[in-house]
């Protein structure tokens, strides 16, 4: 048994909210209840309200007691959507850093989790870095979760499959409906600066497209991700091409496509940048892009004198991260996420980011892992799509397919006359 | 046995595409050939692409042949959301309704079914009569659908209990999200004429408000109908009171809201007023009235040199209607309902709008059955949300939590600390 700090457990949720990030919760309530609150290393465990917000009040008015939870009451709010605790979109500077490690030692905490993104695993590491400094023994512990997929590390992270099936059974009815009636139809999807979510879309196919050319893929017809440069006149034409051939044209575009300069294509488009309180255009809960993008399909491709073609954008909004059903893999993997977190602490592991492994992608053998990183390999670094992933200017490759397909569960098996 | 002609029969799907609109089509084959095949006077069965287009059309390649169609393959077309035959937004007048007829002469049609919602029904009323001061026997029978469950004469319409399932879990969904980071969500819902599928986001509470002011409410805590007239001063003060008392505000919008004086509140907070084949303004396809609504509330909500509230707005989409998991109810109903209109032409019914009766809602106990009425009843009428269903100026009464609950399945229950 490693020499472990005898105190309490502060568990805290940050960033967008998932589906699944309330199994995280559970995962690190039972993992310490199972390890060190049994060795007594842990006292009480504590949530945070809205993150190291909670942390930071005064007094205990943002904390909350979670030593008592009966497990069936903690079932239930892990299958619950979105953040118990309540999140944040604070991401704490030095100064806040320190307001969090006199939080923990006003509270006596000596195991801080952080359930979030690579901010959140950043967070964890300045307070770890500040503890150590100050000769505090606190020993802090980042557990994955973005709809995004864009932790460094991981094979994907919690939140990320849930969020792809909405996606997935989104872009399956809708292509039907699209088919059925016709014309232009425009699908923006979460994920500003990773295409993961958008390359979900594909998934709706039943079977990867095979590099075959837009018109003659299953729909969705065109992809477009933040990670390949966007031209609007390029993109016109590849809409101009697919409906030309067929009546009609799918398509998935993430909302932070960029130019070639690496400019957002939003703000161009858009009635009016606003600015969100991180200094970023505001991306979701808009439907700016998805309009702007439907208004120059109806300028460009509308014949001299002719009728504009059926054009029709839907934003997709926040439904997909906090749909209440999750991807059955999903849930498992972010209640064991969770769960990992308090076996590292019990093994005296200091700091870490808990990752996700692929053991197996064998057919129908999909199997993951838990396993450690530094805090540093994960904490404020973005992955990205990889070149392996992308077919051509607006596709995704037979080997996303392969990848993600495990990720999101059985599909509806769609038929058509 | 009536005397019954002999011909073929037609089936056409019609207007905007439903989660179960292919039950319907599906349940009218099995009751064809269950009777009318089984006992000659049906030769074959035709449907028909794109709705009356397909059979306006000249030869025969706007009619598929669904005679031998296999059971498997039918059940699997059952399950899939959206028109298979394909949809149309077509509303024939009288001359589109002489050309229908030549149609069904060309095709030596003797029964004609046609799934949709009020113009449909006024179709299958303006070929009925059209055929018989021809002196052509022709039976016309339309098949109820509708998200907007806006027919007359029916309980509710197959097709809104589905898109009500899903507007009820995405709401569920949307309220954790918006609890866990605060601030103001709007929500729009579609149903131009009528507000049904926007009273269902109220399902997301798991139980009736009986009444309670909107802050007291669980979220969604305002709904607004297009049943009753929309002030932006009187939306504006409710918001402001709840997001006083909570910091956050969860708001189901109708896109079809009015004003005192009928008018739609969509065009006057809308970028451009496009304007579609029929006339009207485009709601569905474009984030425009959620957006205006957000920019309404950010400027009227913002303190004086204060900081905005945190205001999102999301537009649901096609998606509401195409989802492809269903209200197993709605699934029933919609096969129910296209068996029991071929069930009535081997009754010898000449033209029949088939209803759905509710006979039983004892707590989980509800039950439906079908009913004939004639088709001017329903044909070109819009049912509205009753008054016993509304309660005050935004919200909806536990008189239709009661009336809609049984209709969309059981919803998953959710926990929260």
């Amino acid at each position: 048994m490693p020499d472990l700090p005898a105190g309490n457990a502060v568990i805290g949720q940050s960033g967008g909210p998932t589906a699944v990030i309330n199994q995280s919760l559970a995962g690190v309530i039972e993992g310490l209840k199972a390890g060190l609150a049994t060795s007594g290393q842990v006292k009480r465990i504590f949530g945070m309200r809205h993150g190291v917000r909670g942390l930071v009040k005064t007094g205990s008015e943002g904390l909350v007691d979670l030593t008592g939870i009966d497990k069936a009451k903690l079932d239930q709010i892990a299958r619950t959507p979105s953040a118990a605790l309540g999140s944040t979109r604070d991401k704490p500077d030095e100064a806040y850093c320190e307001k969090i490690l006199a939080g923990c030692r006003a509270n006596d905490i000596r195991y801080f989790f952080y359930i979030g993104g690579n901010d959140s695993a950043d967070t964890c590491r300045i307070v770890s870095e500040k503890a150590e400094a100050a000769g505090y023994e606190l020993n802090c512990f980042h557990v994955p979760k973005t709809i995004d997929n864009d932790l460094l590390e991981n094979d994907h992270t919690p939140g990320f499959p849930s969020a792809a099936r909405y996606v997935a059974m989104a872009l399956a009815g809708d292509a039907l409906d699209n088919a059925s009636l016709g014309g232009i139809k425009i699908n923006v999807i979460m994920g500003r600066n990773a295409g993961f979510l958008t390359a979900a879309a594909s998934l709706a196919r039943q079977g990867a497209a095979d590099g075959a050319p837009p018109a003659d893929r299953p729909a969705p017809h065109l992809i477009y991700l933040p990670e390949v440069s966007f031209s609007t006149d390029a993109f016109l034409a590849d809409v101009e091409a697919v409906y030309a051939k067929l009546g009609r044209c799918q398509i998935a575009v993430s909302e932070g496509i960029r130019d070639k300069t690496g400019a957002e294509i939003a703000p161009k488009l858009m009635r009016s940048g606003e600015v969100d309180a991180h200094g970023n255009i505001q991306l979701s809960g808009s439907g700016a892009l998805g309009d702007g993008l439907a208004d120059l399909v109806k300028t460009g491709l509308t014949p001299k004198g002719g009728k504009a073609p059926r054009v029709r954008a839907d934003t997709f909004g926040y439904i997909q991260r906090c749909w209440p059903e999750p991807s059955p893999v999903d849930a498992i993997d972010a209640r064991a996420v969770g769960r990992y977190a308090a076996e590292l602490a019990a093994r005296g592991d200091r700091s870490a980011s808990v990752i996700i492994v692929r053991i197996s992608n064998a057919p129908d053998a999909y199997r993951s892992d838990c396993a450690r990183a530094d805090l540093k390999a994960v904490a404020r670094r973005t992955r990205h799509v990889p070149a392996e992933f992308i077919s051509g200017a607006n596709d995704v490759s037979a080997a996303f397919d392969a990848y993600c397909r495990p990720l999101v569960g059985d599909l509806p098996k769609l038929a058509w006359l």
